[in-house]
């Protein structure tokens, strides 16, 4: 599932070459199919999707800085304003009228600085209209190329874009970057923005389990931490690095594959207080009961007699008071986990310029409806490369933690899950600071010219 | 308030020296009167007191290795275990046993090393037993020296143990060494703890800032950061520090010094929308109506009519989604924030080493019943310097936000608030890393051997 270790290669990728000793036979052909012959020098457009991370910028900065150098195949590069809906409603950003120090400094700048959109493009039977708007807005600019940075739906729209030189036949190369702190998409071993999260993750429940220690005799014995991945454990699995032994902090994680047991959990908080002195929990925001409901649908009320504020960990905080009685405090890191810059993993900065530079290198080939791919030839030491995948193995696949990365209780990670887990936090990418904050960069966002006399309403 | 600007002095503190230029006269009178003759040899106790910090272990290194380089009064250095508690129960950690590379960790390492505690003493007329136990302590072990490492409270309980010599009868020096995150310790400049969770919140605020930004047009326009701070709005206002104008986040600061205005708020929260696209939200723990009442008390409840799980920002998201239907997040940075060493402030770093340095400085040479203070000598270029007041004009006084730091509206912070907050996040100050997490010490924490026989009962 992780890639075949083997032999030793570069974590860099070298210029217009991509590694496909990964694929296998039948994706290769795949591949083969879909490579079109050698296109004609047209603009490209990069669009933004979904949630945003510490890193996706970093992959816009490989996109950017890449297609700079294949100015043989791509003239123009534009940005969709707010992604995809920027590319439906005409408002283009001139990427060319970005300095290049504003393009590097996209690498150290966390969030999306184009804007991002949560929009998934319906089938093309359902709504015709927006397939053929692109192509209006895509024939107007004359693009050629189109980059989508995003998780599991945008590359299923990507997806769909890519087929309409076949449906619609207007010729395009559409390149998925792979995006999402979520760690769910399949083929790749691990996805940009998952990394930070991660890092961010294992060293907050480092900091606060010390905390809570320390206070642990007389204040707070059960401090709860809940963290995003409403489908999928990886980001809960992350708060695992913080500790080595059973001992040490994280005592309990809740991931949404396994279903929670009130009982088990109560009476594990207990022997966690009675044997260490005090209890801290991570716990997964899609943490669910065995029939799908999330424990965070507590049927907590407002005064106004609205159901549920939101966050699961007041909740499970409350449940411990409830059962034991025992002081505690919870967190919801909410977006700060996720826009974390400052304590990015390096090796996922790394990746995430590696991913878009890839996507290019694959589009001026001519290679369409591919993601470029994280392949891990080894763990340790912690060897990586680029691979690709059709997009149509990708799209709305979801990669779960696999059952091996949990313990047998159910309440932490295996070896395995540590070994998976731990390279991809490894070293630190800190931003330049001024005046004690982080110099994030804004773009200037200089509008394309509009061409295109007709709107278009969403 | 802050101390007076005015000539160059250097941020270090020379030897055996301490500045007491920014004293009145009436002050040093009274040291003086505290000051008793050089004290014979004798031992020193450390101890950790209230919620701990991420600089609180660069206190105890600072007291630790200044301890060392004075032998010539103080014999051994002991650390109750979980503070007070550990002097009362003759529970004491054998300092001379730990390293001294561990004792450097200290300074990059969060939280207490030696346990804390929430554990204020009563007065000698409530509670004698206490202190005729400590002393029973003190005289088993030899200990002339009492430094107390803490917040508000904890001045209190140093300035009770610095007077039984007079009382009691049992010459001790007893100095208080400040830590509080809230920064409500009068007579100094800031508090060591502060800066650090100054600059996460800053920082927090600017990366969640710009995921809202990146993502208002299609997803959360409203997002709401809690923060520690229930009486003085200090953290609130570091927020403040992640923008320069109107337009950057964060857009509403809630401070506990103002009453809430629901209506005001409301209506400030659709300017920013309607204006800027998304509105973020930093609010106090203690923000309050005009009433006192807590904004996190809205009523609440849970499945079992339990009320108020906790969280003020969980209810400002709910009331804002009731009145204008915009959809939000919230997070809770909760410990997170104080315990965050791996984003601490380079300032408050040195500033936290150099009171432990400076109390033990001012112990021998005789002085009791004070707590050194950080004393401002100019805010551009920041320079301080170490000065020391006595305890009993710091115990159980709490300083608050001006009002002149907030703007006339009440949802910002004013020039000279920023000219006040940004010297004191400056500078990083970063632990180092071994696979991805930050390499924090753990003491051995030898017991010293008992000595009494009697046990205590707390």
């Amino acid at each position: 599932m992780w890639g075949r270790r083997g032999r030793h290669v570069t974590g860099a990728l070298r210029r217009g070459q991509t590694s496909r000793a990964h694929l296998s036979r039948a994706r290769v052909r795949c591949a083969i199919l879909r490579t079109m012959k050698k296109p004609a020098k047209k603009n490209a457009l990069y669009a933004q999707s979904g949630g945003v991370s510490a890193v996706i910028n970093a992959s816009a900065c490989g996109v950017i800085e890449t297609a700079k150098r294949h100015g043989k195949h791509i003239g123009k590069l534009y940005a969709g304003r707010d992604g995809i809906i920027g590319a439906l409603t005409e408002n283009l950003i001139d990427v060319s009228r970005e300095s290049a120090a504003t393009i590097r400094a996209l690498k150290h700048t966390p969030a999306g600085a184009f804007g991002s959109a949560r929009f998934k493009l319906k089938g093309l039977d359902q709504n015709r209209a927006e397939y053929e708007r692109l192509i209006e807005v895509f024939r107007a600019h004359d693009i050629g190329y189109f980059f989508y940075n995003g998780g599991n739906d945008s590359m299923d729209t990507a997806l769909k874009v890519s087929q309409i030189g076949a449906t619609l036949g207007y010729p395009i190369i559409c390149v998925g970057v792979p995006k999402t702190v979520d760690n769910d998409l399949p083929h790749t071993d691990c996805c940009p923005g998952f990394g930070s999260v991660a890092k961010y993750i294992a060293v907050s429940t480092l900091e606060a389990g010390l905390d809570v220690a320390s206070m642990a005799r007389t204040s707070t014995k059960v401090f709860v931490l809940e963290v995003m991945g409403r489908h999928a454990g990886w980001i809960a699995a992350a708060g695992g690095l913080a500790g080595k032994s059973p001992k040490e902090p994280p005592h309990i994680i809740l991931f949404p594959e396994l279903p929670f047991v009130r009982e088990e959990f109560l009476a594990r908080v207990k022997h966690s207080v009675t044997e260490y002195g005090y209890c801290v929990v991570v716990v997964s925001e899609g943490a669910a009961y065995a029939d799908g409901k999330f424990v965070a649908d507590a049927g907590t009320q407002d005064a106004f007699g609205h159901t549920q504020l939101g966050g699961v960990a007041p909740v499970i905080a409350n449940m411990i008071r409830e059962a034991h009685g025992y002081k505690y405090h919870w967190a919801v890191a909410d977006y700060l986990q996720r826009a974390a810059r400052h304590i990015a993993s390096r090796v996922d900065v790394e990746q995430a310029y590696a991913v878009g530079k890839a996507a290019v290198e694959l589009a001026v080939q001519g290679v369409n409806a591919v993601m470029p791919t994280i392949v891990r030839r080894s763990s340790r030491p912690y060897k990586w490369t680029i691979g690709h995948v059709p997009l149509s193995e990708v799209a709305n696949v979801e990669k779960k933690l696999p059952r091996s990365f949990i313990t047998a209780d159910g309440f932490g990670i295996t070896a395995a899950c540590r070994r998976y887990l731990e390279p991809l936090i490894e070293g630190e990418s800190p931003p330049p600071y001024k005046h004690g904050v982080p110099q994030y960069v804004r773009i200037r966002a200089v509008p394309v010219r509009r061409k295109l006399k007709t709107e278009f309403k969403l």
